[in-house]
């Protein structure tokens, strides 16, 4: 371990000290006084935490380091063996900073009344805490909140340690999921169901379903594991990947990858492992995973955020990685929208389920991924085209996004009196939509104060459901405008009893049923009404939200999840989706001790903690993009029209 | 004119001369001697009008010609005249040229007793007279023809004149639709509707619905307005287009423009006429249009071939426009499919209609445009990459389609039997499609003998409908096998009660009723059940159905086809389109005096008299595609794939 990389530790943890919300986010308001002790008792605790968790840390880098060192190549059973002995010191670690966070049971009241208390006090002064602004517009928040939560159970110090034992199960968990690769850590598996014979493919490592398990890693200062993720994902990037002879683009990141050991090459009695990533040529359906390059492109810059790293991103192979990605995302097409085309099924829904076209989730990861990769792309002589190309599409795409994804009160009573068959540069109704298309559904759900941006548009097409990760990430990674962003928080909260219901967070509402679903889904039995995709609820979800709403500086409302998540999630097994329009059911055919339901709740609770490290996954409007957009607004359209040089001669 | 010119009109028109099929293709069988005697005298005047038709040809050209050198630009007045000039001379010449074409009422025994007949005369001997094998062949259709023929009329003379003036009228009224540019031609109208006051689009150039007009005059010998058409939609393509600060490709053709005349720049007395052009950003809903560049190539070879004036094609800027398109359509993409991605109603369905992903005709347009480009590249230093990617894109999406679209009975039952859900390289079930899928229509409708291409292809998603125009161009283009195209048209013959019914030809069947037109068309009030896009009947597709049955030696087909559109089309006022499930009705918002209409009908018409001149839009496969093709079969598809380096490195 280089001093460099110590120093990082050192740098992201110290930051990681003073958390007032760590501790006090989730206890009870009926146990006020309590809570206020309890923070003071955790602060006092975290000091020698900090100490502690470093050198532990340290010490378990070293010993993979000295792992690796004397290439002690020995498969599964030296693996396992490793894996134990870090287990093991993590668990020492984790006995420890357990004590250090909080507890919950849904509800917000407390939060308002304590952080103020603990204000006066003039106990809590670090730039982490959430300042008086904040709390003020907390405090607007907390009737809603109030009104929506549970009664507090009263057994709060019961609760409070059976919430230490699932995090702490938890951290288990993800370790027991690691996938090593000579010797090296370098992701997590899908799943690990003991009762599922059926493995299908969750015994590999899916990108997207990585990015909690790595998030975790890195917010504890486990960065080997991430950097070698990405690192290795790299490498298969470049591999031939071919479908009937066909191959896909040369910047596509695989889907999922699986480690196997196969004979050595000319010594049938030598093995070796190999790594074999599927682009989708094997997937069910042949779906290729357009959101998997835009994901590596956020954990990458999260990675050099949280570790302070910077040497991996700067690296010429990671830099010509970043832009085999870009290169493929905004090359020239024949469409009219600066958002991405993909085909059905090509992000976290990965069946099909009538999201072709322009989803809102490609969207939003796309935006954030660009976002994230100009932030890191090394000026050199050939990337300034690159750069070039890669502002006017954030331009375009955050207008097109906010302009015509948006829908509250007021846009859909405009659509419900939409024209139509309107042709001209200037239609109001660009897109043709009938207001026919506003289903009843639509008109009774949508709130007076929220809002939220619809899952697709296409022409004559808008997609009215509500994805939740498109308008989670829209939130993060700045896609939303902040007026946007928090109208959607409103609407979360608004539309909690839907969309949080007994376990958060519903994918998508509301369901597709009958004909609906019988004509967008085909008659896929796996996303029948409230199933799976089709309305399911997804415990993994509640990292993003979390996300989000530490952005918007709401993070109770996150909290408020948290707590109803952790009533249910550790005695279910960590499902990986739960079913019925109220989320009563462990779903269908839901695998338990899913890695991204574990590695979500672990990422959500830790960035309660530590506000302040969210900061590693969100993005900001610069100014510049701000103001490229105020002159596109203001530009008339018409005039942008036209042949390149005036003086041009028809050589006819 | 150069000289050149001249020859490459003399030499195509004297390869029309000796043209069989021209005079009888449509007689009666009930007026069998007349029909006989008929062929001998249209054969004597032939001789006579070929040379008129010549010197008409070489003087109105001429005049063109001094019109431009003396370049009387002088706006829609003189243009109009100089229409009128070219009217009168095409007139006298029409009225030669028709008594040379037949007549026709839907009955094909005629055929081949006639032409056996003839053979054994010895009356015919030229190269482009069907074989004996031919004709051998037709009789095997005979059966089917004749049981699917209406009775003849028995009133053939009166009906020959009635044809004749109708294709008379058809000539006038495509001259009028002539658009001009600076005094040249340039292009047709949509549409000249004189009841309709609502001209929305439809006084533009369309470039999809150019093209009949122009392989009509083509076929004339008239290559000036379509030379004029090719050179001026290219430079469009270069335009600057942009919505909302976004940009489409650069290869991207418009939709259709428009002459306008603006004040002149700096002097408000005088004023010039610029184009127009529209890319989607005006259109209805903001198609852009995928179509426009694949017929562009597709027009432009069309051209060399029938004119002989290869120069056109040859140029560095008309070059230049064929790579340009080309790298747009085989652009790197996260697809795993050979086939274009493209969003709804981007080709000739230009509105919403659940043929977003990769819609047969798509496919089948960009198979037959990537041959027809290969045919023409020059070879030169920079290209060889991009034949090398085309060759490529060529085998695997003729693999595809072939093995993936393709459905008849057999298959059909094999459908109705997958296992789902398989998670493998080698999966049966690729799509992973639901045989719950198939509908109940299907099960009924596919004929024992015959199948189709589906229309689009999807993860877990076949669309079952028929679409024409992709299945015929597939058969037109060489996509579908030999095989396949004769079990499309056999299929044609089968359900010809309800793909030709009053008026051909269905665009697509069975039209989307109840909650299927809710759900994929959003309520279209246009694409109501059996209307327009939604199984309307649209008579220009005679021309491509004429092609397709001319390039399998099935003319007969495409024939009794016309007979049926001849007995209302101009009674109709050459509507765009026909509503009803029977075609019984014009369209609900159809225009009169479409121009496609008029010369889809000339077009099929031109053809039936000289089959041979199809050569100009058919392309074949050829040996080294069949070569690839059969390796690719029997390659191990788990072999192909692997890093590119076996001795990589994985460097972390």
């Amino acid at each position: 371990m280089s001093m460099g990389t110590c120093e990082a530790v050192l740098q992201v943890l110290s930051g990681a000290v003073p958390r007032l919300l760590s501790s006090d986010l989730c206890s009870s308001n009926s146990d006020f006084v309590f809570s206020s002790k309890y923070h003071i008792r955790s602060v006092k605790k975290k000091g020698s935490r900090y100490l502690q968790s470093l050198k532990c840390s340290s010490m378990m880098r070293c010993q993979i380091g000295s792992y690796k060192c004397t290439r002690l190549v020995g498969g599964l059973d030296a693996n396992t063996a490793i894996d134990r002995l870090k287990l093991l010191s993590c668990k020492c670690q984790q006995a420890d900073r357990v004590s250090g966070v909080g507890m919950g049971d849904g509800n917000g009241a407390w939060f308002v009344d304590n952080a103020k208390k603990l204000n006066l006090n003039g106990s809590i002064n670090s730039p982490n805490v959430l300042e008086f602004e904040d709390v003020e517009q907390l405090k607007r928040e907390k009737e809603v909140s109030t009104s929506n939560g549970t009664a507090g159970t009263g057994t709060s110090t019961f609760h409070k340690a059976s919430v230490d034992s699932i995090e702490d199960e938890a951290w288990g968990l993800l370790q027991d999921s690691m996938v090593y690769y000579c010797g090296s850590p370098i992701g997590t598996v899908a799943a690990n169901d003991p009762t599922s014979s059926n493995v299908l493919n969750y015994d590999q490592v899916f990108i997207r379903d990585f990015i909690p398990s790595g998030i975790a890693f890195l917010l504890k200062g486990e960065y080997d594991i991430v950097r070698n993720f990405i690192l290795h994902t790299l490498q298969l990037q470049s591999w031939e990947k071919t479908m009937d002879c066909h191959s896909p683009g040369q910047g596509l990141m695989p889907a999922s990858f699986k480690v196997r050991t196969v004979p050595l090459d000319g010594d049938d009695s030598a093995t070796e492992e190999v790594l074999d990533p599927d682009f989708g040529e094997a997937a069910i359906g042949r779906v290729a995973p357009v959101d998997s390059g835009l994901w590596w492109i956020i954990l990458l810059r999260a990675y050099g955020k949280c570790s302070g790293d910077l040497s991996v991103q700067e690296r010429v192979d990671v830099q010509t990685g970043i832009k085999m990605i870009l290169r493929l995302c905004i090359a020239d097409g024949f469409d009219m929208f600066p958002t991405l085309l993909v085909t059905d099924g090509s992000c976290m829904i990965d069946r099909r389920m009538g999201i072709h076209g322009h989803p809102l989730e490609i969207q939003a990861l796309f935006y954030s991924a660009l976002l994230c990769a100009r932030e890191m792309l090394t000026p050199e002589d050939g990337s300034a085209d690159l750069i070039r190309a890669l502002n006017n599409r954030l331009v375009a795409l955050s207008f097109h996004i906010r302009e015509y994804y948006w829908i509250d009160m007021r846009k859909l009573n405009e659509i419900y009196r939409y024209k139509t068959e309107e042709y001209s540069y200037d239609a109001v109704n660009k897109f043709n939509i009938y207001p026919d298309q506003i289903s009843p559904w639509l008109v009774e759900w949508m709130p007076n104060k929220g809002g939220y941006l619809i899952g697709n548009l296409q022409p004559a097409h808008m997609d009215f459901r509500f994805f939740s990760l498109g308008n989670l990430w829209a939130v993060v990674g700045g896609l939303a405008t902040t007026d946007q962003s928090h109208a959607i928080l409103d609407l979360i909260e608004a539309k909690w009893a839907d969309l949080v219901t007994d376990m958060p967070f519903k994918i998508c509402y509301p369901a597709l049923e009958g004909q609906e679903w019988q004509i967008i889904t085909g008659c896929d039995p796996k996303n029948t009404p409230w199933s799976y995709h089709n309305g399911g609820s997804w415990p993994t979800l509640l990292w993003q939200l979390t996300v989000a709403c530490i952005k918007m500086n709401r993070p109770e409302i996150a909290a408020k999840a948290v707590s109803v998540a952790e009533k249910r999630i550790s005695r279910d097994k960590w499902p990986e989706y739960y079913d019925t329009k109220k989320a009563r059911f462990i779903g269908k055919q839901s695998r338990l001790f899913q890695t991204w339901s574990i590695a979500g709740y672990l990422v959500a609770k830790l960035l309660l903690a530590d506000p302040n490290a969210a900061k590693i996954l969100t993005t900001e409007e610069d100014s510049e993009l701000v103001n490229a957009f105020s002159c596109m607004i203001s530009a008339n359209p018409r005039r942008k029209r036209g042949p390149k040089s005036l003086k041009q001669t028809y050589i006819v």
